[in-house]
């Protein structure tokens, strides 16, 4: 086989990148190692930020999330007592949508599917060459693809990100994790409520009108199973501050309990010869800034122009700044989660859990405090 | 001996609150351990934020600061091959003056003079008591004060911090210090340069048109002593970047070597019975944001207010307030001075290094991270 560019991975990145070389002229194939059904299920992200949207609105990408999505104009910052809200929109005049990652991918494989998009899942021994991928296709058989260029969009334990050799490697552990859960009940609340408590931080968003996704701070380790439900909707109630001004929280059944660690990673380069690597493959952010999605989508936005230039015109100018540029934007967005991840959980000492409640006050109450929150959150131009 | 407020302490806390009560028609006595010379040549903060120059001229004290001290718009922030201006009048519109705290020291200690201010030096033995403290005088004799009122204004080694039974205690020690010159060589700046560099933090201050104040992050325990003339300014010249875009470092002679450790300390309440806490016997912030002298200022300014209504009308309602107003502030430049002592200070850890570099360059370069820096810096509002 033969193609323009081989895409490791299928997620939202891989499938994004297709479909913007295919905007471009330039054709590709997809390998993905897990099944369909499994890459759409799975549960990931939540929030597209105002770039995000545009971007998949000028491909065509966003009647969906204009019809279904729940536009926000901004977030719940709160603390014991104090709930405020940030208008994104006042603040920044941009904003950010509800839309789960689970319809951004449903919707990219329903545009592929339209385009004749070549997409092989459950392929096993993926191996990168420099001008090709082996690997052996769902049915067995063994396979070689030929390619100008190689996109790694196979996430943190896909084999793209070993096959670049890292010049340096950037890691934090943080030491807690998210117990999230989604419940079929209505939201209590109409954005995102960021609560800061001494027990932890609790985050409560939603997928959609009847669906809320709720996170509680818990130490690693936690087995989510060992949590009852009444013990979940206890602790939040009191984390997000049931009760206080009349807010009272709904709870109901839940169908997904998970726990997730809390971790930054940022490899570089982003890319080594003919491989180039976007989103997770390169990069983790911890959840609290809602960057992770996000991010992915603005490295494909970076990559498909570099690539077509590359294919179609021979020109290596983009490619040649592609980690550079990319890595800006990389920097940016690992600040702010860092930011927002440390501002909000508990560590346990109480120097740095004043320190904590100063920021808060300061970041709700001063506008230049607010606009810097907005403006990173809503999310920086494409190309920043 | 009897008097309204008895003030322990004659640095710029206590001489202002002195200044402050006798405008207010209450009268004081102040007692000090160190001797007037001590307390008049000791080196301390350089930089009066918008707020406190405004309350020193509203009492008579801002002459020699308009035609001596010097006016800065802002200050530089800057990084391996960036040098960036922050411009706090155009920002927020205020900005800082250069004036060193032994030159408001010397405007207090005369202004108190001639209004005949009573204030005994080299004092011992001082003991607080709830209505009244008891010392040795300068010429060994034991005396007794009474007083309706006790201001603890003698810093964090002095017995008034001692005196109150602090409910909670917040402290953290930074793992660097403060390696600081003096030298008699007209600064190479115009206003202060805040040097992230991979080697470590520095800062080119000034305190006059003829002398620099430079200071270079070390090692915890770093003997200044061990450090030749030569090798302080071959490595400020490193950290500031001699040579870039024509910029030079002029050495010359260094009259003053000391290393400064870093804290963050914060006692409360700062207040029991007749006794109030102000300035760094209450809390102590690292030297990073210039916060100090301008939070012992603020602490005076309320404090003064608090006195004058409990003494003269028998009024404890700002008195009985005074503790939680000043805490406000206290926690803002607590929470400031920490994060530019982390945004700037090396940690060794690269992932950290990285953190920095990009937040250096969101505060540089967009105007809500620059004016979140600005609005701090040159300070909020008396009484924030």
């Amino acid at each position: 086989m033969r193609t323009q560019v081989a895409i490791i991975g299928a997620g939202p990145a891989g499938l994004l990148l297709s479909h913007l070389l295919a905007q471009g002229g330039v054709e590709s194939v997809v390998l993905e190692t897990r099944s369909e059904e499994y890459v759409a299920a799975r549960i990931r992200a939540g929030i597209l930020e105002h770039s995000s949207v545009e971007l998949l609105e000028s491909v065509g990408l966003g009647d969906r999330i204009r019809a279904e999505g729940d536009h926000h104009r901004g977030i719940y910052l709160q603390w014991p007592g104090e709930r405020h809200h940030l208008d994104f929109v006042d603040l920044v005049g941009r904003s950010v949508w509800v839309y789960g990652q689970t319809e951004v991918q449903k919707d990219l494989i329903k545009a592929r599917a339209a385009d004749g998009q070549e997409i092989h899942y459950e392929v096993t021994e993926v191996e990168l060459h420099d001008d090709h991928v082996t690997f052996t296709d769902k049915s067995g058989q063994s396979q070689r693809l030929d390619a100008t260029a190689i996109a790694g969009c196979d996430g943190s334990f896909g084999p793209s990100r070993q096959a670049v050799p890292a010049a340096e490697t950037y890691e934090k552990v943080y030491p807690y994790s998210w117990f999230g859960i989604l419940a079929d009940v209505a939201p209590s609340t109409d954005e995102l409520i960021y609560a800061w408590h001494p027990n932890g931080f609790a985050l409560h968003s939603m997928r959609s009108a009847t669906v809320s996704r709720l996170y509680l701070q818990v130490p690693n380790g936690t087995d989510p199973q060992s949590w009852s439900d009444d013990r979940i909707w206890d602790e939040l109630a009191t984390r997000l501050g049931h009760g206080q001004n009349g807010w009272k929280l709904t709870p109901g059944p839940i169908t997904d309990k998970s726990v997730l660690p809390m971790r930054s990673y940022v490899q570089t380069p982003m890319r080594h010869h003919n491989l180039f690597l976007a989103g997770d493959a390169a990069h983790i952010v911890p959840p609290t800034g809602a960057k992770g999605l996000n991010l992915a989508i603005a490295d494909v936005a970076l990559l498909s122009k570099a690539l077509i230039a590359k294919v179609k015109e021979g020109d290596e100018r983009l490619a040649d700044r592609y980690s550079d540029d990319a890595q800006r934007r990389v920097w940016r967005c690992t600040h702010f989660s860092w930011w927002m991840t440390t501002m909000l959980h508990t560590s346990g000492d109480p120097f740095d859990a004043q320190l904590q409640l100063s920021q808060l006050k300061w970041v709700a109450n001063s506008e230049a405090g607010a606009t810097g929150l907005a403006e990173n959150y809503a999310g920086l131009p494409i190309g920043y």
